[in-house]
Order: structure tokens, then C-alpha cells, then sequence
């Protein structure tokens, strides 16, 4: 195998039937033909069916090692800056496709994988830790362009400091048995996204207090046994593209994971039972480095779609000559040019690492992390401010096909476009910013890498003050007194 | 008649059958029991069914001077401030039964209407002017307990300065046609919120440049000929108060109105052709301190409504101890508590207008509507970063009714509430600010009183600073030097 | 002795010969004629002054119980709103003699004794604990119209939590004799405002975790042996009243009082080793009350100042059609009336306490008292933006008396005003928020009553949600459904 | 001659003499002996002789394509990216000497007659314009290592929009007679910081509604005749350096420059009557992308030096470990990543313009110069946030000399400073945001290129949304429908 179509990712996922629970109901037929999954199934397979377009081929795949074979360019273990340029330009080239509203699309996952096999070289030599089959595993997922999702957070039960979970009853996702064939994981993990909808699960344990029995890493099938994906209630808003142009397409679902005694293999074990290790490979390894990469480069193509919303606002109901619009769009645009220098920095300055691979500056790409999540609600603000009540003026699809038409062409005209263009704008950005699924990309967002505090704490402690504090102490110290030189 | 009874109200309306368009079809059934409207009319039709209730009734209604029958409290023309507080408790009452969710609750236009009626003297002897029709519809609506809708914006073409429409092909409703009966309508204003479930509509002219053909104020039924509500998408979620406890019971719809050549006979019109009053009614008459005096008191009890989610939050997650947590309560609280003062100073500083009414301190009203729609937007964004994940870890009535609810029951407990019950908070929370009925409160109260750079123009131009920039002269010109005294 | 004037108040303290060092020199002559103290001595006389003038002595002073005399009507204990709004009206009357900037006018101390004296029943009976002292000076004090400071704050040596003192070395004032005599004192307190120009200061232990030794109150004249006050620098600019027309007369200075084994004597002492008292006396009593009434009452007229500047501004160079200069001093406008309107509730909603003294609502101050620290230096923030190159182009008062005044009257006339008085008014707002006065100003405001998440934590503990939570609970429990009902 | 020590700028403008009037006196003697001015031009002098240094001067020089001999690496017309850098570290190596606080530097000024020179050929063939006195005033000053100060903003008169001057009585500088020896102007300009303390001054038209006659610019040397400069009072705060840190060094005064019938010679007239060039030449030129590089890199140094007092408060008072302060630190280091981003990624993307230079990317650095003015004023509000009451607790060095330095060794100690050290550090850091000089730097930085909502206009302008409307309107337009296909 090597990089796949769109329908090869379909038909798979249909052919595993995981155990996925919506609304209390057991999907039981193609999850392709759901209407919850079928809008971001058929989007995740444009992705795949795009890299294998002729005139494109060549950026969104690369040949593989093994096989001489293409596979995703966002499996490619970066050592020189124009490997990351590529891997970049791979992922903002899918994200344009859907405008970077999908935040798990497959090159997420794909970067995560590539990311921890470029760094097994931490787990050599370390107590129940396989390197080997994260190697494995990465070398599997990648030739056979595996789709995949991650669950890492125990349920948040009491968010306290020091709060230990009652032992009898465990509720975060534990080891309850090592025996010949592999461990057996019961519990629950929240939230997979797409969970149910991708080839394979990776499990690891987020930092933290738990015991050994939490310390640990895995990957498995999404239909292995035991394993259940329960789900939120869809935002799908509707099938027309005209009345929910995102969530019609864009809904990648968040799913609690339920492991009811669920045995991983061995081969899949990537480190067990070991809470050192588990307290601080996401950090030590190039995990964050490139996943922080793959997570900019997509939110700059989203913020280049909110600044088209906006400026499309403004020119559809004439606003452009206002001051305060002109500060608001601003605004984006700032954001967008800080974002976009950001990233260009971290490529440019990345460095070598120990293992061999070109890790992108992490602490610059630590401060687009920090800066995003606080900007992207600004965002969808700024267009309810000048959407106004165009925002609620919003006839469906179906208004425009029926005997009132006439009334709304001639009512909800724009300066530059007819009725039914301003209203598919509106309806867009409504849907950007307001619908169900809209303000779930705002919360997406907000907290894609953890609470906003922790990150700005974890960006402090690791942040060198030190040259600039001796430079204080260098001004203070100076005997130079004007009075008597 | 006098003060109805919900089941009055809803057959009222039934009975109407209104032209009211709704996702491309004509409502055509009872209006009552179609999905879109069913809950919000059930939910008004308590607010009626209450203020019959016998242990309540005599603070939610007074006696009419005409009939002796118990009329709604919010007709009451306040004449001391005790009538102030008698109707603002009343208000609070409704309110409460709806945590403020419904911003169109019947005391609003009752309001209004009675508001109008109290200022008829402004247009006595005036050309174009009937105050007498405006008094009769005051009296007829309060002997009857009409429910109302309004509308008065232009539809949102072109909001450049100095716009003007192409006469050729109207856009915003204008007089086309004055004959013996009245006054003929064609166009249409945006948005009537309630529009189609209201016995009447209130139309009136925005100030604005206009010509004669655009001065004019009138009721008229909502069945009246050529009248057509057009509805944007429901935002009722589904019929679960579990699953949309705000959406399925208080979506109130917004419309555009259309007016196709719409007859008004003269006994319905309380001006036309005349611009000047147009222009002026709605600040000079009690219009503005009577509207604000009960969207403020309505408004504050949702934001106790907020507070009381966020701690509830705060309690079943367990985060009290967090110094960020208490700050964001805290910023609850402060507003909260600022716009009670604000009320509290509006009513205890009321005067006597020129027609005898006990008018609430306008000034000080003016001060909570441009604080409100600058907070309101805060609040749910502090729900989103308490909730967090929570507010995505959400299934549905149905999953907790199916065979998963014993995963449900361990993996969603929260520290003070088991599994159900956290989900139906969190539920709640989920429709006050991020569900499509959540984002739309947030968009309504934002803009109730319209762009707040708009209103924050019109407080600076009204609001008097002489004495204070006299002050400052003193201190300039104040001739003590240290020096030489 | 009754309510004095301002050459009793001056002679007093000029006897009094404090040790009072600043910039390394100990004052020796008169202190009301030392460049660093005159100008706030002569404010604060002014003050005395104008509570005898035969048209207001009435509003400011009220007749002695004791004696029939006049004496200050800050001293009142108020047992009725009126009397409330008495005290407020005087304080203002106060306030605006300094337009607010006087953050320690006498008032202020006046209050703090006389809320003593009303909360001593608190000490009736127990551990080391004299009311009968504190009654004896409340009285004492208001007799003879004492000006008084206090302090209670440690030294900031080590702000993290848990940080205790090594005893070998202490720092923070404390017991460290208790002989025949009275208490001897030991170590320092920060910051005493007006250290040194006042007749009398009062210490107290803030609330924490010392030992019994910090666990006292008292009041001594600033010239007990031992006791010395050591400024900062001064921020007076200089004499002229144009050229710093507030620093001239407002700068208040601060101080570090240091105790070098001062002998309280027991008739002073309020109450020593007893850390329970110390830490809950403040709170329990109605200090917090009685002072953030004047402190609000105060702020308010510093705010019309501040409004009174900034309009002064925008009608100087003409910028009042800006859509963001209305914005703008809108800002002030509603921080204004919400302070107002906050002051306004409390003393309406005051309540007798269990002494039978009329305490402002002290929930509604502490609003205020959350609110003010983060909106004052946006005013001055305000001011910097519409002033802008305006608060540089500002000559002094001997460049208008030079050969130079053509050129200066000519190049910076504004639109209402001549080149001097637009440059005595850039100068005054200047004064306000650029100067070292007008910054220490800023930094006052921010942490007039301790840090303001420290206050936020404090509301939150003390706000009661209970009733909202219990409303968010009654719709969790609702059981109607739309469906089957 | 060629690059300068600092006695050679010093002597130069002793020599000067010119007309400069402080506090209604005109400075006869030295002027580098003047209080006002001392500090400054030491602090200048200092960066002269540093350029000299052996084991630096290879950095901060470039030998003279002229003469071969060193002169000032400001002056270099960059043609490559590694010029681009060699200036931006030169720039930076400057500024760590004065921790970016003086805006002026003379490398400001020399970036900007260095990109006039870089854009004569837009002068070329045009009416009254003399590109090639530009290119000899260029090599002049480069050659000679002219200081320069410059002004182009009228007077603040009446800023509302269409407002003209009175012709009888002209405020603006203007031409008033053009004869045999050159243009005579009259009128005033403001603000010329250093104005007085440079060897000359860059005189020309803001773009604007003025007449022919206030289209010109020229360079004319400080001590012409009729040419005044009129300085504010200082805020120099005293000459000791414990004392007054930052304002003892580096106040550069701003001064209002007034034209009394200044004759301006030809061979010094760079363009004149020619109002179009004025209104396009600083935009079309690369003025402002020079100018901008030249800023931002002055600006990363000064934030550094913010961070490291911020940092140096933290540690000093030992509140590192709350969660609010690694909050506040975190503002200030995502601010200085992002201008050092934002810095880079403007030199790597330079381009060679038309006339063969390499000009950094100017939209990136104009996002640069929106963002500092609304971060930069944060940063000193941090400063005072965490510095709290010891920002007030601190004695002069006077004191430190004094009798009572025990006490404040004692109790003015920190958690990890001794007292003298502690004090040193807290009276920077009020020196740097709340001091006269400090609060100066703050509306300085503000306003360094205009008034922001006017640069977020011109930014908004200038911005090519294009693409992203595009791409907006292809998901508007495209037809795929879930449903059908």
C-alpha cells in the first residue's frame, strides 16, 4: 500500500464497524452514510483523494523509504528546513481545502505519529518501554496511510488541586492487568476527536499524579474489543451546503472512550507502567515541536478565511469607510501577519536535534500557541459586530426555492451582491461563528493545547529571562553618576 | 375581557393563521403546534396562565379604570414610584419563570404601547397626527391583553453614510397610497422578533433621512392582507428540555416583515406623512425610559441566571479554590450587582413628566443599556473557560436512556453531582452560549438598542459635563500660588 | 476645643516636630514651610478653613454631644440615612475643594476613628482588649479635630506564600515589651500617608498568620520618642501652580514609620496579644463599611474632575465629532454614573447595625471598591490618547512671562482657548496622569484597599449565589417536556 | 572626517550656540553643561565613542565609498540582506547601551536621510524638486557624522476634519518668499525631540490639505538664523543615577520649533512648492520601511530590558510562584517574540526595490507598529501590577548616605537583594513607567508614527485581502451538495 484515495479511507472505516453510540443509538451500518459522520467523512476523503491528483501529487507525497512507494508527505521526518517547508506547505495545501476548519484532518495525527518515532531514541534502554513498536507502528501507519485519533485527558470529575480518584471505583482509564498477550486498559478517556471515525486510537497518559498503572502508551484498532466511542449529539446542522456551508462538511465529532477491559497487544505497547517516562515524553520528545508546526500552519489558513469573511461583510453591505470597521478588520489582520511570522521564524530557525531531525524552533511556535487561543474568539466578535442583524436575516435554502423568492431578492440585496449571495455569506459566517458548531471551533481553539492558564505557566517556567535580568543588574551596578565624571 | 389565560392566548393566535413563511413553506396548521413555534408559545402562554394565578394576581395585574377587571400589570401608565416598582416587580415575576431568556416577553410591547399612549400629548394639534388612535389602541390592547410584536429597522442594503435608496425599486416600507380607507404599505422592515405570533404589529419609522413617504406610525393584526412574516431557521434544538432546555422552550423567531400593499384604515394610524415626528417621537416621548426601565429589570435577572450557572459549574467541577475561577465569578457579580444599583437609582430618582407619569431616570438607564451589551458577551465567554471540555462531554437524554448509561453513570459524575445531572448542567450552559439559540441571545442583547458605538454617541451628545469642565476653569483659573500667599 | 481652622491645624503639627527624614535629611524647622509639605499643608488648612465658613459651617459640622460645640461632621455616627447622606455631602463638599485628589483629606482618618468607636462592643470582655480606650479617643480626637493617619501594612520583603520572618532579625512592627507603662513597639509598618503632618497615628496588625506579638492596636502622637517617618521623595514639581497645579498642592507623600522601641502608653492601647481580634477586627467591625462609603463618595468627585478634563480636551482642540473621542469619554461617563449610582444604593439600602449605627450596605461598596481600581487608569489612558502630542507641547509658566510669550501665544492657541490657558490645561491633565504625582495617584486608586485579586477573592467568598443556584436547579428539575405534555 | 567620537558631538554642539529657551530662559552658556541637557548628551556622546571602539568598530562602521574612511553604519544603503542585518545589529548594539530608551538615537535620524537619498530618483524630473541636494546633504552628513533632528507636524490647533487655517495669521510653518538665495519660512512646526542638541534639523510637510506653500523640504543647521527651538520643562529628575536611573541619562526634550522668516538656502531646498511630492514622498519612498526596521529593532531591545525589570521584581519580592504573575510575565515575553518574529521575517523577506536597495517588507514591520502602541503601555501597567507598594517604599540615595541607613538596611531588605539594591531596582522601574520621564515614554511610544486608529486605517488600506475573499467566495459558489452527490 502508500497513500490512499478517498474512498480506500471510506470503505475502510466502514469495514471496521467500531463501536460508536450517538444519541443512544449503536451505529450499525455504514458510518460513512450516517448523517453525523457522512459530511466530514466525504471532506476527509476529498484530503486523501486531493494528494493523489496529478499536478499535485508531488508536494503532498513523498516516497517512502521502504517501499520507494508515495505516502503522505505528513509522515516524513523532517532534517533539513526545506523538509519542513514541504511538510508545511503539504498541510496548509489540505487545509485551504477546507479552509482550516478541520482540525483533525489526518496530517494532525499523521505529524503526532512521525514525531514520536523520531524520538524513541528517549525510550532506549528505559524500563517497559518498546521503542521498537512505536517504530513499528509509525513505519505501518505511514505505508499504509493510516487515519488515526489520540485521547490523553482523564474525565474531568473534580478539577481540584490534589484530588485523588476513589480507588474502588476508578474512573480515568488504568492498566488492571499485564498478562502474556499484552495489558488490559479499563476506564475512560475524554475527548477523541473523530474518535470512530479513523483506522486507529492512540492512548497515552497526560502528565500527572497517577500511579504506575497510568503511565502509559499504546496504540490500537478503533474496533478492538471492549473499546466504545460514545458520542455528543452531532452539530451538523443540516445537509444543505447553503444553509450549514461548515457543519455540513466540517463536523469532526468529540467522542468519550470507554475501554471495558480492553487488551492491547504487546506489539502495541509503546511504554507501560512506567510514570516517569509517561509524566514526560510528550514534553522531551519532539512531540509538541511539530505538532505545534501542523497546528499554526492551520490556523493561519483559518484566519486568512475570517479575514475573507470579514472584509466579504464589509464590501457586501458597504461598511468599508467606517473607522471602527477599518480598526476591527485590523485587528485580524495583525493577528494574521504575527501568526504568519511566527511560523516563518520557527522554520527558519529550527534546529537539528539530537536524534537527526530538523525540530522547528519550539518556543516560537510556544508563543503562536499562546497568542491564538485568545485572539480566535476576538474573531468570531468582531464579525457579530458587523454582521449585525444581518446575522438573523438569514432565509434557508429552501425560502430561496419557494414562492417568497421574489420577495427576498428584492429585500435582502446587498451593496455588491444579489439576495441569495449575501445570504449564503451570512449564512457562512453565522455558521463560522454562531452555530453549534461554530462556537465548538471557538472552544476547539481555545483549549487545543491545554487551559490558556497552564500554557502561559508552562511558557513562563521555560522561558530564559536571565540576559535580560543581568542586564537590569548591569544599569543598577553602573557607579557612572553624571554629577562627578 | 381583560388580563387571558395562556390557552386565550395561544387560540387567539391560532386562529390569526398569519402569513408566516418558515424554511420555504407557508405555516398552515395550528402556528401553536408546529416545531418551530410550539415551545416559545407554550412558554408565553405560562406567563399568562400566571398572572391568574390567585396567590399572584393582584401583584401581576391592576384594575382597569375603564372596566374594574384585572388589566396586565405592565399596562399600568405609572403615576408615583411605587407604580414603578409595582410594574418592574411584575416584570421580574414573568422573568423569572424564564431566567430573562425571552426578550420579547408580552410586558415588553405592553410597555410600549402604554408608553406611546403616555406621551399622545406630544402630538397633539400636530400635522398627520391622531393621538386619540393611539389611546384607543392603547385601551383596546390592555382591555384585551394583546400581544404585540414591532418593527421599525430598514432592511440592511447599503449602511454607508448617506445611502439613499433608488426610488425605482423601493426597498424599505413606505406609504405608496393614501386613500379613503388609509394608508396604503409597500416594502419591508426587519427584524419583528415573535413576528406571526403576536394578535398585532406595531410599525414605525426609524429616525432617519427619509422622506414623508417614510414618516408614519400604526398597528395593524398580524392576518392582516398582504402582511407576510419571513423566518430565518429555527433554532429550537430538538423537543428534550434535557438536551435543549433553553431552545426547546424560549425561541422567540425573528422575521423580516413584508409589506405587499398593506391597507392601514385611518383608525389604525397614529401619523403618517409627517417625518419631523417621525424623527423625533421615539426620544421625546417616554418611549425610551419606559422600554429600558423593563429591559434593564429583565435583564438582571438573567444575569443572575448566568451567576447562578457559573457557580453551579464551579461547584460540580470543584474549582472555588482557583484564584482565576473566583476572579471570573467575581466579574459576574460586580456587573450583576451594578446594573441592580443602576435600576435601583432609575426608579428611586423617577420624575413626573409633563403628562403626569412617573418617568424612571433616563440618564441612568441609559448608563446600564450601553454597559449591558459590553458584559453580556464576557459572561459566556466565562462559561466557556470554566466549562472547558465539559461543555463538549455532553450526550444526550437518549444516551442516558439506552444501554451506555451505565458508562455515562461512572465516567461523567461530577464532584457534587452524579452523571445526569452534570450533563443537564452542562447541557444548559452549552445552550446559553454556544448553542444557536445561546449565540443569538448573545447577537440580540448586543444589539437590542442598537450599533453601541450608535448609543454610545447618543449618551455622550445628551449627557451634560458643564459643571464639570466648570470645575476644571476654577481649578485654571484659580489665582492661589504657594509662592507668594 | 471644637472644629478648627486651617492655621490651628498648621501651627499643631508645625509643634508637634515629628521626626520626619526625607532624601537623607531629618526636617528640622517648620514643616509647613518645607517645600515637600507646604503645598498639601496649605490644601489641608484650606479644608479646616472651609468647615467654619458661616454659610457651610452647618452642612460641615455637626454639635458636640459632650460639649455643644461644633466638630466635624465626619466624625458623626450616624444612626439615620440622613445622617448618612449628611456625612456624604460633607465629604464631597471636602472632595471637591481638591477635586478628589486629596486621598487622605481628614475625613478619611476621621471615619476610620469614628467606625472604631462604633464597632467597640465587639471588644466588650475580651483578652487585652480596651473599647473604653478606643471610645476615649474617638472622643478625644473629635474634640479637638485631630488629623490622624495609620498603618498596617509589613514590609513587602517576601510577598510568597507562607513566607515567615526569621525572629532574629524582625522586620514587621511588633510587641516586644509589655511593662507597667504600656506596650513597647519594635519594627517597621508601610506605607503611612501623610506620616508626619498629622496629629496623631494610628497602628494596627493587618489580618495574617504572626504570632500574638502582631496581634495589637493603637493610636500615638507622631512625636513619640522612637517613632520616625521616612519619605520617599517628594513629588511636589515645584511652586507653581501652573506649572504643576496639582503636585503644588495635593502631594500627600508617603512614609515608612519606623518604631525604635516606642512605649505605647496603656491608655493608647486598644488591644495587644490577641491575634483573633486583630485578625477579624477589621472586617467585623464596620470599618470596611463606613470607609469605602467615603473613599466611593470621594472617588466620584476625582471622576467628574477627570471628566471635566477630558471634555475640557476634546473642546479645546475640537475633536468632539470623532466617533472614538465619543466613545471615549462615554467610558467615563458610565463608570461615573455606575459609582453614583453604586453610592447611591448604599446609603438607600443602609441598615442599622447591632450598635444602632446606620451602616452604608457594604456589599454595594465593595462593588464600587472592585470596580474603580480597574477603570481609573483607563481614564488616564483616555486622557493620553486625546491629548496625545498636546501634553508635550506644554511650556511653563516663566516661558509665558519671557520674551518668548509671542511665539507661544501665537503657535499653540487651541480652538476655545488662548495658548496659556490651553497650556495650563494640557499642563493640569498632565498633572493628573503623567506626572510622578499624577502616576502615584494611579497607583494609589489601584491598591487602595490591598490587591485587587485579593478583593475579588474576598467578594466572591462573601457573595451569597445560593438563590440563583437554586434557580438553575429548579429548571434542571423541571420535568415538563414539550413532547408529552 | 568621518564617523565621530563623543567630544567631537559634544564640541560640535557647544559650538552651535543655537537659540534654544528652557523654562522662559535662553541657554547662553554650554549647553552640555545645562541640567536639562547633560544627561542626554553624555548618554549621546557615549554611543559616539563606542562606535570608535577597537574591538567593535568593524560593527558599528563601513568604510566610506567616498573617502575609504569609517564612517557610521546607519548611514549604509543596504543592498543585500546581510546589510539589512549588519545595520538592524548595530542599531541593536546602540541600543543595549541605553536599553532602547533613547527614540532618538542618532541612527534614527541617519536611517532616514539614508533612505531620502535612497529615493531621489522618485524627485527626478519633477517641478521644484532637487534630488541631488538630497544626495550632497546625504554624503555631507554621512561623511561628517552630522546629528539630526527633524519635524513635520503643525501645531494642534483645531484637529477636526476640513479645518483651515486663518490665512491673516498663519501657525503652520509655510514658505512666505522665495528670492535669489533660497525660500523664507515663517511659522511653527512641532515636535522636534532633541531639538537644539543635534547639528541639524530635517524640516517637511506632513501630508495634508495645505497649499503649494506648505509643500517643501529642506535641512537646515540648528543655529540658523531665526530658527527657535522652545522646550518643554524637563524631566530630568536629578542628577544622581540612583536616583533617577533612565531620566538622568537619557531625556532627549521635545521642543516646539518655531521659523521666524528663516532663510533657507537653495542648495539646502529639497523640494518646495510642489504639495503633491510632499503628500507622497514619505509613503513612496522607502522612508517609512527604513524608519520602521530602525524602530522595531530599537523597541525588541527596549522590551527586553521591560522583561528583565519585570523578572528582577518577581525574584526580588519572590512572587514567582502565583499563577497571575507567570500570567503577566507571559504578556511581556509573547510581546518580545513576536516583535523579534515579526523583525525577522521583514529582513529575510527584504526585496531590492527600483533604485537597487534592499528594502525590508514593509507590511510586516507596519504590523510591528500597530501592535507596540497598544502593548507598550501594558507592559509599565505589569510593571506596576506585581511593583505594588514598593513602587512608593523608596528612599533616595541621599537617604542611603544618610543617619538613618540602618533602618532602611533593615527593613527595606528583599527576598533576594539587600536593601540599597532592592530600592535601586524599584526606583528603575518606577523610573520607567511612572516617573515624568517614564509616563513621556509611554505617549512617545504611542504616538511614534501617529495616532493608532489613523495607522490602523492606512494599514487597512494598504492590505491586499484579495485572496481570501476569493477564497471565500468559492465556498460560497461551490455546488457540491451532501445530498445529491
Amino acid at each position: 500500500m502508500a497513500a490512499i484515495n478517498g474512498n480506500q479511507y471510506i470503505d475502510r472505516i466502514d469495514r471496521l464497524k467500531a463501536t460508536v453510540w450517538i444519541d443512544g443509538d449503536l451505529v450499525t451500518g455504514k458510518i460513512s452514510e450516517h448523517p453525523a459522520f457522512k459530511g466530514v467523512m466525504k471532506s476527509q476523503g476529498k484530503l486523501y483523494d486531493f494528494q493523489l491528483e496529478d499536478r499535485i501529487k508531488q508536494k503532498m507525497t513523498y516516497l517512502s523509504p521502504l517501499t520507494g512507494k508515495p505516502v503522505g508527505m505528513s509522515y516524513l521526518q523532517p532534517k533539513t528546513i526545506d523538509d519542513l517547508v514541504n511538510r508545511r506547505t503539504m498541510i496548509q495545501d489540505w487545509a485551504k481545502l477546507n479552509n482550516g476548519m478541520m482540525g483533525r484532518s489526518p496530517d494532525y495525527m499523521n505529524t503526532v505519529i512521525m514525531a514520536f518515532a523520531s524520538s524513541v531514541g528517549l525510550l532506549a534502554g528505559k524500563a517497559n518501554c518498546y521503542p521498537e513498536h512505536i517504530t513499528n507502528f509509525y513505519e505501518y501507519a505511514r505505508e499504509n496511510d493510516l487515519s488515526i485519533t489520540h485521547t490523553f485527558i482523564d474525565p474531568q470529575v473534580n478539577r481540584a488541586h490534589y484530588h485523588f480518584e476513589n480507588a474502588e471505583e476508578p474512573i480515568a482509564a488504568k492498566i488492571v492487568e499485564r498478562n502474556a498477550e499484552g495489558i488490559v486498559i479499563n476506564g475512560a478517556k475524554v475527548l477523541a476527536t473523530q474518535g470512530g471515525i479513523t483506522d486507529e486510537i492512540l492512548v497515552l497518559s497526560a502528565a500527572g499524579f497517577g500511579g504506575k498503572d497510568q503511565g502509559f502508551s499504546f496504540s490500537i484498532p478503533s474496533n478492538s474489543k471492549g473499546l466504545k466511542f460514545i458520542c455528543r449529539d452531532s452539530f451538523v446542522g443540516g445537509e444543505s451546503a447553503f444553509d450549514h456551508p461548515l457543519s455540513s462538511r466540517f463536523e469532526e465529532m468529540d467522542t468519550i472512550v470507554v475501554f471495558d477491559h480492553v487488551l492491547v497487544p504487546w506489539d502495541r505497547v509503546f511504554y507501560f507502567d512506567n510514570r516517569e517516562i509517561s509524566n514526560t515524553f510528550m514534553n522531551s520528545s519532539s512531540f509538541s515541536a511539530f505538532t505545534m508546526h501542523q497546528v499554526v500552519a492551520r490556523r493561519i489558513v483559518k484566519t486568512e478565511f475570517i479575514l475573507g469573511i470579514v472584509q466579504s461583510i464589509i464590501e457586501t453591505i458597504n461598511i468599508g469607510a467606517y473607522q471602527h470597521v477599518q480598526e476591527k478588520a485590523t485587528e485580524i489582520i495583525v493577528a494574521l501577519e504575527t501568526m504568519k511570522a511566527l511560523l516563518f521564524k520557527a522554520e527558519m530557525e529550527a534546529q537539528v536535534d539530537e536524534w537527526g531531525y530538523m525540530r522547528p524552533d519550539q518556543l516560537t511556535l510556544q508563543i503562536a500557541c499562546n497568542l491564538f487561543p485568545k485572539i480566535y474568539p476576538r474573531f468570531t466578535e468582531i464579525i457579530q459586530l458587523l454582521g449585525a442583524s444581518g446575522l438573523m436575516t438569514t432565509p434557508t435554502e429552501n425560502a430561496f426555492r419557494s414562492g417568497i423568492r421574489k420577495d427576498l431578492d428584492r429585500y435582502l440585496q446587498g451593496a455588491s451582491k444579489n439576495a441569495e449571495d449575501r445570504t449564503k455569506l451570512f449564512r457562512l459566517a453565522w455558521d463560522m461563528c454562531m452555530s453549534s458548531f461554530g462556537t465548538r471551533e471557538t472552544l476547539y481553539e481555545r483549549f487545543f493545547f491545554g487551559d490558556p492558564i497552564r500554557i502561559a505557566s508552562q511558557l513562563y517556567s521555560s522561558y530564559d529571562s536571565t540576559p535580560y535580568v543581568k542586564r537590569v543588574e548591569s544599569i543598577l551596578s553602573s557607579t557612572d553618576r553624571l554629577a562627578d565624571d
